[in-house]
């Protein structure tokens, strides 16, 4: 699994597969900045205007609505029909379902319309697109992850779909495969975006591993792997940030793999 | 003193207030990172759709208009009306008053419309809103100072709110009450979103504190404990604003809060 | 050099200029904080309502469309129009010029239709608006940087522009004039803005110094001579960042501008 892993990031660093983000405004800086620490070319788009032009060159299209409007949903339904058209995959984040019905409306209608490649977000998220979701509000116990877990696996069979549930213990499922890591930091939610790069360093593996189970459970591994070597160096969120960026630059090594 | 602030930071990292923030768009991360450092949860939202579904679970309000414009003022004012009509605090922060006409009016207009809890600007914006307005730039002189709490006293009262004045003398001021504090550090000017960041920790802590001004004054003295913290580690603004990052997530101890 | 570039850098933070700045998303919070760590004020500006007023006190207006989208443009040209009348320099910097016919299409029009005083961009970007673009992608070599100077020189003639082309080695140049530093850092391409944030530096200086070109040179040679500063500090990606905003805020020593 380190080879593998370590194989597709120095293929990262050499092609640096361009991913086109579609993404809210809070976390944009902290992708960017993370997209370019692993090697990948990050792109930010806002206008219809120029969407064609860059999924021509883009390896990837990630969708990320953490600040979402009417503008930008249908700016979003755009991207989506030309990256369908033109067969590059989409990644999903669905940022706050469940949150506002708004949310979930908006995130079940693009995965009923398009062809989503991956969907990526914390458990309540997921839950509250497969239907399953009882409360909105901190979904950590072990009952709930396995309820979402199996409304993932449901999920992911009716449209055909690979799906991350990140959390303490992350999962990634597809229709005949599951993966689980407990690895990563308690820090990482102390810090804005970290599901948010996540899904973009997903799209970056993907731009890489065609397989998209492989590709994502690759991603979220290593990118526990990255909390793990930033916690050691960190003392509260701020340098935590810092480090994380840092180690995101790396290639792992046997003892980043083993050691934790 | 210290023994308060420690039983509602304690507070905060235990019920983590949801704080919605419609803010502007340069320091969005940098106020998501900060509340999430003291344990708080911040939601941004840039929609219509969705306000009154978020402003139900929401413990706060932080209106924050750096980038304003005419879609942008709407959309305050539709979260305002929800705000006071659920009877969750609004915290104004004015950025920018007096420095366009566009600006102070808008900000005037809301102060008039809507029941909002806490202002909180420097002596500048103050002025402008409270109409001692003498000039628009570098109010720092002892006058100044002096001109801008009269004019906010007049305001706290005319109004009903209360108002933090940042600058390098912190002051706090409501119809009956006044507080000043002499900490923080020379550094926190040199990085932008300390005002933003100020007045959503303002909120945070005013959804633990139901007194408004005992919470505006408990929040001004926390952060400017966290600015000498941080300052101690610095070697210049990008290592001030990591290490401020940091202190955030910390519970002062006796030493924070004597050795200034 | 050091000695001019000293008191350049003594003389923004003693007058802290005004730059007015209309900017992309992404590199909004870099930009901000690169502009206060140097000594000058930043201020961000997203509505036609209040450029009037605001440009009337800035020294500088900075073009940045990294996000652009029609309303956007609009917004762009209604400031460019305020500022050639009332005389203030626009410095545009075309991010991904060539990417998209939009983009190309939309710097060509500012270009031909206003008064720029500086523009700054990667070579490849530089080539798409002179008419000699090639290719889009990874314009690094010899050959390409020739063709690049060769239809800069070309653009400055034709629209009285002074014109930085961004790369390993930068090149300043206008009509009768060209210089080159190969300074800077390889980290710089690895975090976002860097190219953003050197275009609202020239703005500063330019607020100091009137010859267009003698200002994007000082502020090209002390954007380069801090990468290597902070380059000396940094372990990734994440702790360069940090670091060059330390760097920014210093006045550099022999040391600094010889050792390299």
């Amino acid at each position: 699994m380190l080879q593998q892993l370590r194989e597709k990031i120095i293929a990262i660093k050499d092609k640096k597969p361009l991913i086109l983000n579609i993404t809210n405004y809070v976390t944009m800086d902290f992708i960017a900045n993370g997209l370019l620490s692993i090697g990948a070319s990050p792109i930010m788009c806002h206008s219809k205007s120029e969407m064609e032009d860059l999924l021509q060159h883009a390896n990837a299209l990630v969708i990320n609505m953490g600040t979402l409007n009417d503008e930008f949903v249908e700016l979003c339904e755009h991207a989506c029909q030309i990256a369908n058209r033109l067969k590059k995959p989409i990644i999903l984040d669905p940022v706050g379902s469940g949150a506002s019905h708004y949310r979930t409306d908006t995130y079940l209608s693009l995965i009923n319309k398009y062809d989503i490649a991956i969907l990526r977000g914390n458990a309540s998220e997921i839950m509250s697109l497969s239907g399953s979701l009882h409360q909105t509000k901190g979904v950590d116990s072990l009952d709930q992850s396995h309820e979402a877990i199996v409304g993932a696996r449901e999920l992911a069979k009716q449209k055909n779909l690979a799906i991350v549930i990140s959390g303490k213990i992350d999962c990634i499922i597809d229709q005949d495969r599951i993966s689980q890591y407990d690895r990563g930091s308690p820090l990482m939610p102390f810090i804005t975006g970290t599901g948010c790069l996540l899904s973009a360093v997903v799209a970056a593996f993907h731009a890489i591993e065609k397989d998209r189970f492989k590709a994502a459970e690759l991603a979220t591994l290593f990118y526990g792997i990255c909390g793990e070597i930033a916690e050691q160096k960190s003392n509260g969120p701020g340098s935590f940030r810092m480090q994380f960026l840092d180690a995101l630059n790396i290639i792992p090594e046997r003892d980043h793999y083993e050691n934790h």
